[in-house]
């Protein structure tokens, strides 16, 4: 039987939609703020964070991808208000994400600022709930790791930090270096990339050795993630991809391609993927979903 | 013996900053994220809200205000991110602060929404963390219990809500209404000034009765704060308050002396400090320095 990755990530953003859903749904629908939360949260991301939670806690224990929905969801919430306060005039001044009006556009500055706020918040608050809309949950102890590892990833040790460097960051003709370049996309997004598939796997219980393999596999597929994205902002097909490519050349961007060459960046790419596939060695067919994620994540074309 | 309520306050003040110092002290002070965390949190506030949730506290046992410090800290970096975000362009757009340039004035925009963000993410990793700078710290459900209870009065259940109300309401000529100002104002700053108080007793493992009967106490001090604000805006000594009075008439703002007129705005402090006292009429000589902050708060002229 062949693996079919299109309906396992088919149902795993239903499971995360819906749930996102029902946390937004316990408040009155016409206040301003929870439209503009709602707007964002709800607006068909790909959900690659949560899938690869709910992956992870089924890596290490069989249908039990319930158990990780409070964690996937606080993670999706969080990732939305980066996205929200990213996107400010202040910032990258988008005035499109997914192809409908930032939450700025479509509210106002003032709001986004505080719809983004509201998101970062209120994922704490669903972590540090016993009961909530959810099933199932995990025990307090799990929470409070949760609370502790995912702070970490989304503050000043992790995204927001990496936030900063990407802005203050060197273009690839005066200063730009590899060194610079890793530290930023690990601190922008692969710390969040990795605590996701490690919450999977706190939420279920997994023993520290498992944690340790599956933080590995995130690290590494978090770190080709970025390598693909500048690749293909280069090779892209601008109809596939919704954008043009060539910006980060146009900007003079220190990107993978601008520091290494583009054969040594799909080398690379293709590296970080071997070495992904093998820190999942010992899951055998429980694996097969992560090996099929990171595929996906390496093969996407935009 | 009379009790030195300066003394007092200046005592927790230095506690609450020394350990403010040092959250931010483990990170390279070089970072400009952290220098716009610093030049917000160290910048010499009134530190109402931890002298409240270590009054809390001591009220309840003795000696042990040390063991409220990681939630004090937590509560003042949220109300402090607050203020960071508050003071962008897109909101009050205000260029001083405490007497110096707001972050983003003496930083970037980016910058300002940045380090908010961070302040708040790292309150509750400070939260979460049983080992940390702290020499003392509540236990794990307590823990728990806490983050619920900030969490909820930081978001959307309360201050990021209650910043929204501002946002939108009515001029006091044309559909401001006292149930909208007390609900607004019960959200924007009094949640925040509870659960300030209410952390603090439960740090320290104070039971339910203890803790409602000082939850009343901070509701009716948060409360009379903002009426007594209100108050000074129209009656205050310019020198004194640092700003000029008579603002909130000027931009037909919705305010307590506007819908209720100054006397009954004057009776209602009066009787919610009388309401405060009452609620702490168990605690006999270890409410002291509450009674004595409620007057401060009550009676203060800037």
């Amino acid at each position: 039987m062949t693996f079919d990755l299109a309906s396992y990530l088919k149902e795993r953003q239903i499971l995360t939609n819906n749930y996102l859903s029902m946390i937004l749904h316990c408040f009155d629908q016409k206040r301003e703020l929870i439209m503009a939360m709602e707007h964002s949260l709800l607006s068909g991301g790909k959900r690659l964070r949560p899938i690869l939670s709910l992956a992870a806690a089924e890596a290490c224990k069989e249908n039990s991808e319930r158990i990780a929905l409070p964690a996937c969801c606080a993670i999706e919430m969080i990732h939305t208000y980066s996205l929200i306060h990213d996107d400010l005039p202040a910032m990258d001044n988008d005035d499109l994400r997914r192809g409908l009006p930032t939450c700025h556009k479509k509210f106002s500055e003032a709001t986004a600022i505080l719809a983004g706020d509201a998101l970062l918040t209120h994922a704490f608050y669903i972590l540090s709930q016993p009961e909530t809309i959810f099933e199932v949950y995990p025990d307090s102890s799990i929470r409070m790791q949760l609370i502790s590892k995912i702070s970490q990833a989304a503050g000043v040790m992790g995204m927001v930090e990496g936030q900063m460097l990407d802005m203050q960051s060197p273009n690839f003709k005066s200063g730009g270096n590899l060194a610079y370049l890793k530290n930023m996309h690990s601190l922008k997004t692969g710390k969040m990339i990795t605590v996701s598939i490690e919450s999977g796997a706190l939420s279920v219980g997994a023993d520290p050795d498992t944690i340790s393999r599956l933080t590995v596999f995130g690290d590494k597929i978090g770190l080709a993630f970025q390598v693909v994205d500048d690749i293909l902002n280069v090779e892209g097909d601008p109809t596939r991809m919704g954008k043009s490519a060539g910006s980060d050349l146009l900007n003079e961007k220190m990107t993978f391609p601008s520091l290494m060459g583009m054969a040594a960046s799909k080398k690379f790419a293709k590296d970080l993927r071997t070495e992904a596939i093998e820190s999942l060695s010992l899951f055998n067919e429980k694996g097969i979903p992560l090996r099929a994620i990171a595929d996906y994540v390496i093969n996407r074309d935009h």
